[in-house]
């Protein structure tokens, strides 16, 4: 028996797959976010994803995949087909795949109508259907919005099947996955053990560098690490099982240790941090001020700091001097300068800094002057090149970069923003 | 025979499945952005998009799913799984489903090795696996890539489903696509009809008036009409049959006309356009300029406005003045302005938007001043306020809008940068 193979008897026990339902995912309408979102929760849980599938709402088609799960699955977790129209035929379809009738909830059905007398939508009559379950289901509450879902194991499952419906709706979806689902699978997980995770977050470093200084560490069985790269960042997820957090922390701890040993001050933040907030973070403990001037980004630095709350006591704000005319009269960037080296200069993008520093008196500034391209390229200059510079108390410096024109305007425009965030942060270690 | 499975054996005829092959997308690392792209793709060729699986890089569990899609569908598509290491299962999966044996291609093997002596990776044997097809196996040539992918009808395919696989890059994916898959595939349809599809843009109308407006037209066949709601804007993506680009034109003409005078000006723009694109086009049109005094949207809609290639001609730059200070500072702004209105106010805004429009010499300026939150609502300006205003020659306008708190604040600083953006437009329109 092959490895492959005894890996999948082993994983039987516990296999859980997706479907999503709702004809714009096949038609390409929306991008299927909340299969994404649910594989990662599943992942934290410990759950075996198996399979997932999209299908269009048809009632047949979906009673038919429906049987084909429960031969080879423990938990179906769908999404969508929850609402009120003609189109939503989840609950329906799954009932009918087992054979098992539907009953209507009066309880449901006043707390939807209840629910629907409050907001500026009429009660209709379709609503009703919402509120028709199996008989032996438990209803998983949606608290935000009318259309509940279930969590159903049917008598006559052949594999021990149970079901778990929601809304696709990703905020319904969210809120009821973590009050009522998620306490229900730890359950449902059966062993004592539990799965804990954390996310070491890499910026500056290729995936391919991360990759070698780690490859050793990569082989490990509990914990585990998976590496996944995005743009200008490399994501490194520890995972493992224990039975307590305390033991968890114990396991992990030494990982971690060596990881941002080997990785060093690249590694920049952990689980949902990211450059923004790290560098608020660090500025915000020194009492610290952060102003921008930027040209090839066009304001997405000031953007993405100010993405995050409570950015409000640490960036002051910036000037977006797009056209050179503007780097003159809002930074005082001499003509000569500019005549002497170009708009995209390590000479600009210094005075730009300094000058942006004094003018809004910050303690920092962060200034950016690149070709984001596609056009404005010269056989001196290529669409990539972009100068990033930063000036502070008694501390200046600057970088040049060369990202590749067939990145495209936007990943050049994100890539300068956060190299220029991750500059400041490596200036600010040092100084501490 | 209902309407439902009637339209089921209607659609047997050209049903496509899409299998999307990477543990990492079962365990939510990555979001499966192949698989929106193609179904988008597949609705624009008109072809049925069946059914939709997400399967890890396990060979026994490809191969098994492979032998159920050739028991119901006609064309097959992969994406992943094409790589050099012993996870990329594709191909093998592929040919044992249907007990075919892979033979080295050895033009392909040549030019694998030729692309890979020229990158700073080294040729490994690894790489060799990813020249074997099936004998009779048509190449799918990749050019950004060292993987090519295969058009293969297997000889013992229950149903005569094809399989064309690609790999999971997504660049390489598309220009395979465009380059050999797309006019296959409309060789394929058989028929001399075509689909052309068109979008039309909708902003600054909730969805459920739109529907009611265009309620008769949405029960069209032949054009049909799909509308999809996103963040600030409803798309109606109109989809016609015919045999020609020509009478595709006649037929969806009239159509087109009698949506843009049921949704009026609320119709901003059609396919790949964008608020942003839009505005820009129309001063560039008129030769005028544009300038942005940010404050709760901190940057947000100059990085809007700079994601268009080419819009350094119109866009000149503006002030992020998140802070107080920086208003005074940089726009001028009264501190008895600021304190007898604060600085989310109708005045306030007005102001931004007059002085930045004089201070840095453009044709027009928009100002957005708000409480994108979480933090900083009060009882009489809660979380969502914004205000919002415009300068330009002889014309000024501004708006107070009350968006959700539940919104978010990234969400509210979005809807601010639209909302702006489109009161230009208005402006703009009623000008011409």
């Amino acid at each position: 028996m092959s490895k492959n193979s005894l890996k999948f008897e082993a994983e039987k026990e516990n296999c859980v797959e997706i479907i999503c339902i709702g004809t714009e995912l096949l038609l390409g309408n929306i991008v299927n976010t909340n299969a994404h979102w649910l594989a990662n929760e599943l992942a934290e849980l410990g759950l075996t994803h198996y399979r997932q599938t999209v299908i269009g709402d048809n009632r047949l088609r979906l009673q038919n995949l429906i049987k084909e799960v429960a031969q080879r699955s423990k938990i179906l977790i769908t999404t969508g087909g929850l609402g009120p129209t003609n189109d939503d035929i989840t609950t329906e379809a799954i009932a009918s795949a087992f054979k098992s009738p539907l009953k209507l909830r009066e309880e449901i059905w006043e707390d939807i109508q209840a629910k629907l007398s409050l907001s500026e939508h009429p009660v209709a009559l379709n609503n009703r259907k919402q509120a028709l379950f199996p008989i032996d289901a438990q209803i998983l509450p949606n608290p935000l919005g009318t259309a509940p879902g279930m969590i159903w194991k049917p008598e006559n499952a052949e594999n021990g099947l149970t079901i778990l419906t929601f809304p696709g709706v990703p905020s319904e979806l969210k809120q009821m996955w973590f009050e009522t689902a998620v306490p229900w699978l730890k359950k449902y997980g059966g062993s004592q053990n539990c799965f804990f995770s954390k996310v070491l977050r890499v910026t500056g470093m290729p995936e391919s560098n991360v990759a070698e200084k780690l490859s050793d560490l990569l082989e490990n069985q509990n914990p585990t690490i998976a590496p996944y790269a995005s743009l200008g960042e490399i994501k490194l997820r520890l995972t493992v099982n224990a039975l307590s957090h305390k033991e968890a922390n114990n396991l992990l701890k030494p990982l971690e240790t060596e990881i941002r040993h080997r990785i060093g001050e690249n590694c920049y933040g952990e689980n949902n941090q990211n450059l923004s907030s790290v560098v608020l973070d660090l500025l915000r403990r020194r009492g610290e001020t952060l102003v921008a001037a930027e040209s090839c980004t066009g304001g997405r630095l000031g953007a993405f700091l100010t993405s995050e709350p409570g950015s409000s006591d640490v960036f002051l704000g910036g000037v977006i001097v797009y056209s050179n005319h503007l780097k003159q009269k809002l930074l005082d960037i001499p003509h000569e300068l500019l005549e002497a080296h170009g708009a995209v200069s390590k000479e600009v993008a210094e005075e730009m800094a300094k000058n942006v520093r004094e003018k809004l008196q910050a303690t920092w500034s962060i200034a950016i002057s690149g070709l984001a391209g596609p056009g404005g390229g010269t056989t001196l200059k290529s669409v990539g090149l972009v100068h990033i510079a930063i000036a502070g108390p008694g501390r200046n410096k600057s970088i040049q970069k060369n990202f590749s024109k067939h990145k495209g305007r936007v990943d050049i425009q994100k890539l300068s923003v956060l190299c220029g965030l991750n500059q400041l942060r490596l200036l600010l270690l040092a100084q501490s």
